[in-house]
C-alpha cells in the first residue's frame, strides 16, 4: 500500500469540493481518500509527503490520436485541406506497427508529465498502440474507426480481443465519421451495438462542411443520421460536436450521449467553437479531449480546459459563461464515464488508483483563493508533481518511471519519424 | 564570463532562424552568440551544458499589472462589471507599498519560471514595484498610468526618477486610458512627450463600450483622440487594441506605434479578439502581453503566443492565419523595442544578456520538425530550463536564484493577500 499524506484531496465524489486528508492505495485501487483520523495505519510500502499539494483524479483525454506525435509541427499554419491531403494522409500511409508503437510511447510520456492517466485513442495499428500503452503502464480505451472498405468483422474481433487483453486496455465500437463510412457498414455496426448492448462513437460535426455534406447525402445531420440507424440505442457519443443544431442537442440529451470537446484542435484548424454553454443548459454531457498532436499540437489537458472556458466567454460575450469547475470536472471525472471507465471517475474507495498530484507551491498557483479556478485558469503542466496509473507511480518530480529510459523512447520515436518523413 | 554550449541558438537577429553555436556572456552583456569556431576561449567563470537545448532572447511581457497576483482566482467567471467594481477596485484601494512589493516579487518568480526576462508594468505604488524587481534582479519598464485627479508633475517626477534609478528599471509616459483621463491632463502629457521627445502609452480600445463612449465624448476613437492631442508625435502605442477601425490602424502604421495584444485577458473577460492578421497586413507593429493575473490569470507568454495565433485562425476561419514564428518574434524580440529596451531584442554581441534556455528533450517538444512552431503550439513553461536577466542566472532546473528563499516570497505574498482580502 502507498500513502499520500500532508496535503489536500479533491476526490470528485462531490463536484470539485476539496477535503483535507490522505489518499491510500492498495494495489491498483484506492483504499482511502479523505480523513484518516481514527483509522489504524496499515503497513505502507511507501509514504509520499504531498507537501501541501492537491490530489485529483487524473485527467482523461477523451479524444486523441496519440501516435500522431510524429507529425507535431510538421505542417502548421496551412489551410485544412492542404494540411490533411498533402501532408498528413501520405505520411500516415507509410506507418508501420513498430512506428505506431514508438510514437505512442512518446505520447504516453507527454500524458504522464501532464497528469493525464487515460486516453480514448483512435488510430491505425491498434495492437501496436495497445501494447505501447501496456508497456508504459498507461491506460487506454481504443475507439474503433471503421470506414468504407473495412470489414465489419474487424470490429467484432477487436471488441472481443481488446476488451479482454489487459486490465489497462478497453475497446469501444466506432466509425471514423459519417463522411468516410458506407451505410452497410454503419448498419452492421448498429447490429453489433445491439448485440453487445454497446455504445457507439464517431467524429461528429467537426466542420461546417462535414455537416453540410451529410445533409446533402442523407437529408439530415450526422447525429440524426447515426441515430436513425440505431447506432446510439446503447449510448456513446461524438468527437468534436462543433456544428450541432437544436435537434442534435436534443438527441444527445435524450439518449445521454457524450459530446467530447476538442477546443485547441478546433481553434487551430479554424473549425469553430463547440456550444458548450448550450450543452450545459440542455443537459448534454461533456468530456474533454486534445485530438491528435498533428493538429493540436500538444497533449495538454490544462490547455484544453482553459480554452474550453475562455472560448465560451469570448463567443458568447459573457465573462460568466462556462465556469472553470465544470471543465475541471469534465476533464477528470466525467471523461472517465464517457470512455467507459467508471472505475476511474473519482478517488472513492475501491476505484482505480489513477491520480495526479498538483504542486500548489508553484508561483502560478499562488495564492489559492480557489484551487479549481487556479487549475483551469493559471495551471500548467509544470504544476504536476506526480502521476499514478493503476496504483503505479509513473511520473514524479520530473522523472519518468516507465521501465525504460525516456531518452531512448524519444530517440526511437525520432528514428521512425525520420524514416517516415524524410523518405 | 559565462559560456552556454552544446546546443542551438535563435539569436533573433534574422527572424526565428536557428544556428548551431554557443552563447557567451560578459557581465550583463552578450559577448558572443553563434559559432565560436576559431575563437580563443576566454577564462569562463561558469560553463553550462545546454544538452541540446535552445537559447532564445527572453520573453518580453509588454503589458501587465504584475502585483495583481493577489487577486488571481479571486473573482473569476463573473460579468466584467461585477468583477471590476465589486471585486477588484475595493481591494486595490487597500493596497500598501509593502503589499505591492510582495505581490510583485511573487509575479517575478512566475516570470522567471516561464522564461520571461522583462515586463512593461502599469500599477500603483511604482517605487515599491521598482524595488521589488531590482531586488529580484528582474527587468521592468514602468508605464505611467495617470488618470483624472492626478497631478501632471507626477509624470515629470517619475520620468526623471525611474529612468535613472537603476539599470534594470525604465519609465515611459502613459495615461491609464481615455475613459479615466481628463483632457487637461492629456494635453499636459502631450507637452511632456514633446519636451522629452518621448513615446506615449495607454490602454486603448480594449472593449467595444470603451470605444463607443469615446465616440460619444469626443466624436472619434481613443486612437484618433490621443493622436489629435499630439500624444503620439514621438511614438508609443496602446494596450489591448481589440476594437480598432481602419483609421486607428492607419494612425498606428503611419506613426510606427505598437499594438500590444493581450489575447488571454481579452478572451477571459469576453472583450474580443484583436485583428492581428489585419495589423500584419497593414504594417502595424505588434508586441504581446499577459495583462494582470487578476484577469488572465497566469503570467505565461507561451499561452499568449498560442492564443494569439489560434484566435486569429478561428476568427478568420483560416488555419493559415497568423503563423507561429510571427508571434514568437513579437513575444521575444519586437516586444523589447516596443517597451523601450532595444538592447534586449536579440542575442547580438553587446546586447543585454536577457535570455531563456528551452529544454528540447521534454516529450511535448519532440520531434523537432520546426522549433519555432513547437515553442508556440506545444511549448509550455515546463520546457524552460534556465532564465537569465542582465547576465545573472535567476532560474535554473526548477530552482530560483533570486537572493531569497522562494517559499518565503510566496508566504509574504500570501500574508498580505489575507490581510487585504479577508478584512
Amino acid at each position: 500500500m502507498i500513502r499520500l499524506y500532508n496535503g489536500l484531496v479533491m476526490p470528485m465524489t462531490d463536484g470539485c469540493a476539496i477535503v483535507p486528508g490522505e489518499v491510500w492505495t492498495d494495489g491498483d485501487k484506492i483504499a482511502l481518500a479523505g480523513s484518516a483520523e481514527g483509522l489504524d495505519a496499515p503497513a505502507f510500502e511507501r509514504e509520499i509527503d504531498l507537501r501541501g499539494g492537491l490530489v485529483i483524479p487524473g485527467f482523461k483525454n477523451a479524444h486523441t490520436h496519440s501516435a500522431m506525435t510524429f507529425l507535431r509541427s510538421y505542417a502548421d499554419d496551412l489551410p485544412l485541406q492542404n494540411w490533411l491531403f498533402d501532408k498528413v494522409f501520405p505520411l500516415e500511409a507509410k506507418l508501420t506497427p513498430e512506428a505506431v508503437y514508438a510514437f505512442t510511447r512518446l505520447a504516453a510520456l507527454e500524458y504522464l508529465a501532464g497528469g493525464v492517466t487515460a486516453s480514448f485513442d483512435m488510430y491505425y495499428h491498434r495492437e501496436a498502440y495497445a501494447n505501447a500503452n501496456i508497456d508504459m503502464g498507461f491506460r487506454t480505451v481504443i475507439c474503433g474507426a471503421l470506414s468504407a472498405g473495412d470489414r465489419l468483422s474487424v470490429a467484432a474481433d477487436d471488441y472481443a480481443k481488446f476488451n479482454t487483453l489487459h486490465p489497462l486496455i478497453g475497446y469501444r465500437l466506432g466509425a471514423h465519421a459519417e463522411y468516410t463510412a458506407d451505410e452497410a457498414l454503419l448498419r452492421g455496426l448498429a447490429e453489433l451495438a445491439h448485440e453487445y448492448k454497446a455504445p457507439f462513437w464517431a467524429h461528429n460535426s467537426e466542420t461546417r462542411s462535414e455537416v453540410a455534406g451529410c445533409f446533402e447525402r442523407h437529408g439530415m445531420s450526422p447525429t440524426a443520421y447515426f441515430d436513425s440507424l440505431g447506432l446510439f440505442d446503447y449510448g456513446g457519443g461524438g468527437f468534436h460536436c462543433v456544428w450541432f443544431d437544436e435537434n442534435d442537442m436534443d438527441i444527445f440529451a435524450r439518449r445521454g450521449l457524450w459530446a467530447v470537446t476538442c477546443p485547441a484542435s478546433n481553434a487551430k484548424l479554424a473549425s469553430g467553437i463547440a456550444p458548450l454553454a448550450k450543452f450545459a443548459a440542455r443537459g448534454v454531457r461533456v468530456a474533454v479531449g486534445t485530438d491528435g498532436p498533428a493538429s493540436n499540437n500538444a497533449l495538454d489537458m490544462f490547455r484544453e480546459m482553459y480554452l474550453a472556458c475562455v472560448l465560451q466567454k469570448l463567443s458568447l460575450g459573457d465573462a460568466a459563461a462556462c465556469p472553470a469547475e465544470n471543465m475541471l470536472y469534465a476533464a477528470c471525472s466525467a471523461g472517465a464515464r464517457a470512455m467507459g471507465l467508471p472505475d476511474c471517475d473519482s478517488l472513492a474507495t475501491g476505484r482505480q488508483a489513477d491520480l495526479a498530484v498538483i504542486d500548489l507551491d508553484r508561483p502560478n498557483m499562488r495564492p489559492v483563493h480557489d484551487a479549481a479556478k487556479n487549475l483551469v485558469y493559471s495551471g500548467t503542466r509544470d504544476c504536476v508533481r506526480l502521476t499514478m496509473v493503476a496504483g503505479r507511480v509513473l511520473y514524479e518530480d520530473g522523472e519518468f518511471h516507465v521501465g525504460e529510459d525516456p531518452g531512448r523512447i524519444i530517440a526511437e520515436a525520432e528514428r521512425f519519424t525520420k524514416e517516415i518523413c524524410e523518405q
